[in-house]
């Protein structure tokens, strides 16, 4: 097997793609960020283990343990859950992987090593693996591609696989994982059975098993079920016509093959449309497919994919996906603030397309949004105990109208302790536990630090290591101190200018260089032998953003941001009545760090204007609402809904019209 | 039988409520509802008929009819469409019972007869009309109360063959729906079968038929029906655990009681909530039976009940429910204007109860709600063609984000042909057939009048009858003449002082009145032997509205009125992006006629500001938008949508917050 992680190609690609770090040799400890690494650790794995093994009370069943306990003949009794209830486990899996790469700990190893065992004992003898369909209906096999999720499933289990392999060495749960993919090639490649995954997942997952195993057959797999997809008859209009075909989802009637992104061949897909989630795995794997088979058209169709989804249809949280029903892309510039769903995951899905085309492209600039992304929805999905999570991540709310059987029943004023469908939480535990890998890229004599988060790395370049150190108190601060260590010159560190950095400086060795190359919004730094002390000092001075004038939603009225950080009014902190409040725009913004709110935070104050409430008994009439005067007070948007219940909102009304 | 339309009590309830005209006695020939009216004798009404008789391409199919002839051993062939499939039919035969009521046409009164024998046909031997139970299921009669909607179909069919015995005279159909009436009390009140409807609506049917037949069971069954509700145990909820149930609607899984009014006893429900057409027939007829049953709890119940509705939960159009799923209430204030249900039906439920509660409370502010309903949600329902039909209405369209599969799948940019649900059409179709008895009402000496609508109509009070002629251009010109005769003096005239009017005056033979009796929002004038002029003048220019400070949707809006018109802006008049445009509430309003628009409409000139489109390529930057000026025009809500599609908006941003 081949141990690095990013092949070389070649051809019309002239170059190689920017590396990711190995995680083992990234070591965070930032002020700002480690309270969420230390909650993936020391909580949520813990408190997910107990959950897989339907150890807490209060709490939704989950029995995916006990799933696979039946279906490796261990336990009797009947499947419960989600046709993909597996992924819980998977996705638990790849986390703790991660995590073991951060901090070595037996028992929790321990107990990975023993679901191998279990999941290898639910293996079929043909390397099959789903616990849904063995326990369920094992004749049904790959016949409800549409909703059966068992490619969805198996690619999660694989991502688990390979990062475990990467992490500890050990190769049985790959080789588990390549059975099962194998059997997958045999299916749809060599045996030529119709169709593709109805959730995306497994493509990105197999290019993964390709990098570590460099067996191209799975890359062929993973580019098939790409390249299939929205040609000819559409497939899952096709297969829901077969005599063998129960519905599994009643909302999945009159089915749109948009919703699965499988209304047009995908490289001509110009707009993103449909399931957010598997929108944006599926961009994931086109992005790694364009690199590894040099297909200049499908790197086009991602970069106008990018381009329309981040340009046309992304909150300014990150968040994507503007529908409550069927979690989806709606149309350009239809961003509702009070009623969206921009799902935690799918901007997990967003992040995970922009580091690709990154490090493609070579190009920062992707990492506005990627950025945007994990300090936002991420974050605010997760609790600041550990123990409740937002799915839907509405940009103002209003608890009284969150109302159950009603179009916001979606949209919920409190993080709730574990859903039916489990996805957001494992997927949050694995994108914090694998957070190194958003800092940094590296090729053969560059590191390329993407984002700015305190800590020590290690990285092997082509002719040596570089050792590099970053302190920063960002993105409260606007300093970042970098210490970059080489034993001989001709390296060199590229240092992202984010898109909201109007002006920054760099000191070298304490020296203001003014000259420095900036391409594709990096700046390159020569490292000299030694030790290079570089100071990068950006502009990140709180203002207020406008919105494009296209969309609505946010006509008259403002963000307050930070950074990458957006900021928010709560009830907590401003009474209520949010949507009553009234800046003008030119007023000063007061910022300060509060030690002993939610674990320190940066506020932000300013001085504005509110709609009183009167006595009014009637609905409508002739009188003009009057002003009261307020001090405003704005926390950061990761952090809201984490002292009362209360109102919320993002985007402020302007009075200087 | 009883020839009278309402029957005296007395009691607590010391006097009779105020009477319905016959709608025979009155001609309607105005300006402003001629063309509507025109359109349910010359248009709706044969459309219908040939929809239900399946005669139209292109249009869904109906079957309505087809089902009773297979009911009736007529045909072959299965039944078709939905549960509450024969509602179609009884609609369009009461509304066509009502239309011979303003214009005899003895071919349409055969197709009537002939209906009329069909239904008897399909009846059961023991009375039972249902052509969905009939066909597909016949051993389940009255097992599924929550969906199965035979309740609410026989109501429908009851409402019809009254409509028909007062208006002919001929007794076939009303004994056929007696019969079935009949039956259903021999199954709930003699043998004592739990339930109720799931859809409320027979019970306002029922005492219709107590009032045209005087027989008291009919009225005992709708107390029943009413008084069960809400008691102990959920009836809904028990039922759906029974062998024999099998879920006709998907979506009823997770029954909230509350979707019915069912989660309290009527007396107990303080707000309204659930289905607002369930709420709003079942409110009708609480009112009724209050009257009937001299239950001062149950009228205040619906007292609580109208003042939550119309002061908390209501648009200013007149439309109710604001919940898109499951076109439901949903907490008070909540009145969003892009993504509401607001269903036609719902405002048609209002406007019969808000006449229910202003005959017995003899207090005209309860037409305040009713017109509003009727001026604006009612007729937006129906295109101008009389061939499409609205059934969500919106105060705020933009088209491209109205899609199929998203959140606003249920807003329409354009009216319908025919829907598979077709409640609306047919209920807007009785409503404007009806007319008349929204005019007026009488008691013994005292003719009422409630609306500005041009009409000649005769009323045969206690001693004499009084002949009224009332000419107006209302509501675009703020004079009636009204012209009263009488042949002996002591009879009154009560003219109903609307709420939107600050000053009236008021002229009786040329002589300007000023300290005429007001009460309960009618002024009172005694009329002289032979004939009086009465000049009534209100007060009713254009002006803005502000919506209550609590509405979070509207803070900071407008909305532009006239009496009780809502005007909207449409792009096909101030361009596209209408909700970037700013008013300043003191600016002119310029009111005109423009006899070529729309077969004469009034409209609202003005000036305005709009935000400028720019060429951005982001979503989010520093710069804040500018500002153009333009000259907006406003037309009538109810007019909306019949030019070319595009954008609509009531609430207009205003500058001078």
């Amino acid at each position: 097997m081949n141990e690095s992680y990013v092949i070389h190609q070649g051809g019309s690609f002239t170059e190689d793609r920017l590396a990711l770090p190995k995680l083992k040799n990234i070591k965070i400890d930032d002020f700002f960020w480690n309270k969420y690494i230390q909650l993936v650790t020391d909580v949520i794995i813990p408190y997910q283990w107990d959950i897989l093994n339907d150890r807490l009370e209060g709490v939704e069943t989950s029995h995916c343990i006990e799933n696979f306990h039946i279906a490796a003949g261990l336990s009797d009794g009947e499947f419960y859950g989600a046709v993909f209830q597996d992924t819980d486990l998977a996705k638990w899996l790849e986390a703790v992987a991660y995590s073991l790469a951060y901090e070595a700990n037996d028992a929790l190893e321990a107990d990975f090593d023993r679901m191998v065992d279990l999941i290898e004992k639910a293996q079929w003898e043909d390397g099959y693996i789903n616990t849904y369909y063995t326990l369920k209906a094992p004749e049904l096999r790959f016949t409800n591609l549409q909703e059966g999720h068992e490619l969805y499933t198996a690619g999660h289990l694989i991502e688990a696989a390979v990062a475990y392999y990467l992490v500890s060495g050990k190769d049985k749960f790959l080789r588990i994982m390549m059975k099962f993919a194998d059997l997958i090639y045999e299916v749809f490649v060599v045996k030529g059975q119709e169709g593709y995954p109805g959730h995306q997942e497994i493509e990105l997952a197999l290019v993964k098993l390709y990098e570590v195993t460099g067996q191209k057959k799975y890359l062929e797999l993973a580019y098939t079920f790409i390249d299939r997809r929205g040609q000819g008859d559409n497939y899952f209009l096709e297969e829901e016509k077969g005599s063998n075909f129960f519905r599994i989802f009643p909302e999945f009637k009159d089915y749109d093959p948009a919703y699965s992104q499988s209304h047009l061949p995908v490289k001509n897909q110009l707009t993103v449309e449909g399931h957010a989630v598997r929108a944006t795995y599926m961009y994931s794997a086109m992005a790694d497919l364009a690199y590894y088979t040099e297909d200049d058209d499908l790197l086009k169709a991602c970069e106008i994919l990018w381009d329309n989804m981040t340009n046309k249809r992304m909150y300014i949280t990150g968040g994507i996906g503007s529908s409550g029903l069927l979690e989806r892309f709606t149309t350009d510039y239809d961003l509702p603030n009070d009623d969206n769903y921009s799902e935690t995951c799918a901007s997990i899905g967003l992040a995970l397309f922009g580091r690709r085309l990154a490090s493609i492209k070579k190009d920062a600039s992707y990492y506005d949004a990627v950025e945007k992304a994990l300090y936002n929805v991420v974050l605010a999905g997760l609790a600041m105990d550990g123990k409740s999570f937002f799915y839907v991540n509405p940009l103002e709310v209003w608890p009284p109208n969150c109302l159950n059987r009603t179009s916001k029943e979606h949209v919920k004023a409190e993080r709730q302790e574990w859903f039916g469908v489990a996805c957001c939480p494992p997927n949050i535990n694995r994108t914090l536990a694998s957070l190194g890998e958003y800092i940094y890229f590296n090729d053969k004599d560059t590191v390329y630090i993407n984002l700015f988060i305190s800590n020590e790395s290690q990285f092997s370049l082509e002719e040596e290591t570089v050792e590099v150190n970053m302190e920063t108190n960002f993105p409260y601060d606007n300093k970042v101190k970098i210490r970059a260590k080489t034993s001989k010159s001709g390296n060199r560190l590229a240092i992202r200018v984010p898109g909201y950095v109007e002006k920054y400086d760099i000191l070298v060795n304490g020296q203001d260089l003014k000259d420095l190359e900036c391409m594709n919004h990096y700046v390159y730094i020569d490292l000299s032998e030694g030790l290079s002390e570089i100071d990068f000092v950006m502009d990140v001075e709180a203002h207020f953003v406008y919105a494009n004038s296209r969309v609505r939603d946010d006509q008259g009225k403002v963000a307050l941001v930070k950074g990458p950080l957006v900021y928010c009014l709560e009830e907590v902190d401003n009474g209520d009545n949010l949507t009553g409040i009234y800046v003008d725009t030119d007023v000063e913004l007061e910022e300060s760090f509060e030690d002993e709110l939610l674990g320190g935070i940066g506020t932000i104050t300013f001085k504005a204007k509110k709609i009183m409430k009167r006595d009014e008994e009637s609905l409508y009439h002739r009188c003009k609402p009057e002003m009261e005067t307020l001090e405003c007070k704005a926390v950061p948007y990761s952090h809201w809904g984490n002292r009362a219940k209360g109102e919320m909102l993002v985007w402020i009304k302007y009075l200087n019209v």
